[in-house]
């Protein structure tokens, strides 16, 4: 009991029901029936609209892409994973697994399971504090670009691959490969998730092709508000 | 102004600011500075949002990915075709395209206006009534389990390709291949995003599977709640 007010101090936010936050930080190896998982779906969505609806807010003449790419920049598993290390998530985690679980799963059940407890308004205090607080440039969608370079340069589409899946099931590592469909350059990107391997290996040619093809340079420019 | 109330009276909701509503039902074409692009962003996420936290309660024992699958068949872009449909939408919508633009869109359009203008109260009526009336099954989330089956029976992975994208911009069919690597069946599918088109390739893929795998068609049931 007395570790969980460590971590309500940290948060800013007491819990009235402390088995919300004790199911929030167990990890189904730990325990399978009293387990983060529905509170991360729930803080997931949670986070999602807290934030969306802040930059919404926020850049009242941003386009629809600007907000989307800013959006990711803030929800994204590595500023999340950020916010699980502030608080110190991994102290308090229960599971038995030689590995730790992934901390921005923790992050998401922990919203999910105050805005349970505390509602709407002590949520998004609490996101404000930790995820919003950071001035964050938008993270661009290279697979947009890579589409988008694809079609004006060469006429083409861009084609992914996943060419190699590793590690234990609750740490998988994807490895993608990415070629314009009919030429010769590839990129590749890891990453725990697919979607992210995705983005890498469509950065990684992008800057490939940046460097070869002169018509390409010109099309890739940042990302506007 | 007459025609807008005959919605406002089909959404049971009359809007405050009129032009919120305008606003929502305008198509880039007709007007470009004053167009529905961000109010879709900020409707996608509060209808992710009150229907995720909604079915959340609803299933109070179920799984986090029965949640996400029955989450995805109330807010794909099928059945928000539908809500249109029922609202007649397209009657109200400007635009100076060739082709009526996607009225999925126009609908997350809608809730993001109807957001803005009543708050989430009013919104979460509007999307009870349209939306979470109907009773759906979930959608199964059918490149997930193709993975599963790749992985059990043929200790392999899916690859998915881009084979073929056609039509206008504002109109794409995009077709996907899917192929277990290594093994001679292939699955197709097509649609108008390339999300919807894997999940049909992975599906027919399965299908295929099924007949003619004796260890697949035991490995592939439904998703129970």
């Amino acid at each position: 009991m007395q570790k969980i007010r460590i971590l309500e101090k940290k948060a800013g936010y007491q819990f009235k029901k402390k088995a919300l936050l004790e199911r929030a930080l167990t990890h189904s190896s730990y325990d399978r029936d009293s387990c983060y998982e529905r509170l991360e779906f729930l803080g997931d969505i949670v986070l999602d609209a807290i934030v969306g609806i802040h930059l919404f807010k926020a850049y009242p003449d941003s386009s629809e892409s600007f907000l989307t790419d800013l959006k990711s920049a803030y929800v994204n598993s590595r500023n999340l994973h950020d916010t699980g290390m502030k608080l110190k998530l991994h102290d308090f985690i229960n599971f038995n697994n030689y590995e730790l679980p992934k901390l921005d799963d923790f992050v998401e059940a922990f919203i999910g399971a105050l805005y349970l407890d505390g509602g709407w308004k002590n949520t998004e205090k609490f996101v404000k504090k930790f995820i919003l607080s950071r001035k964050l440039e938008p993270m661009s969608n290279h697979k947009n670009i890579l589409s988008m370079v694809a079609k004006k340069c060469f006429g083409s589409i861009p084609v992914y691959t996943l060419v190699k899946e590793s590690g234990p099931s609750h740490r998988k590592v994807y490895r993608f490969k990415v070629k314009i469909l009919g030429k010769r350059y590839a990129g590749y990107g890891k990453a725990t998730c697919k979607k992210d391997a995705e983005m890498k290996a469509a950065d990684d040619l992008l800057s490939k092709l940046k460097k070869h093809v002169s018509s390409v340079a010109g099309l890739t420019g940042r990302n506007n508000p």
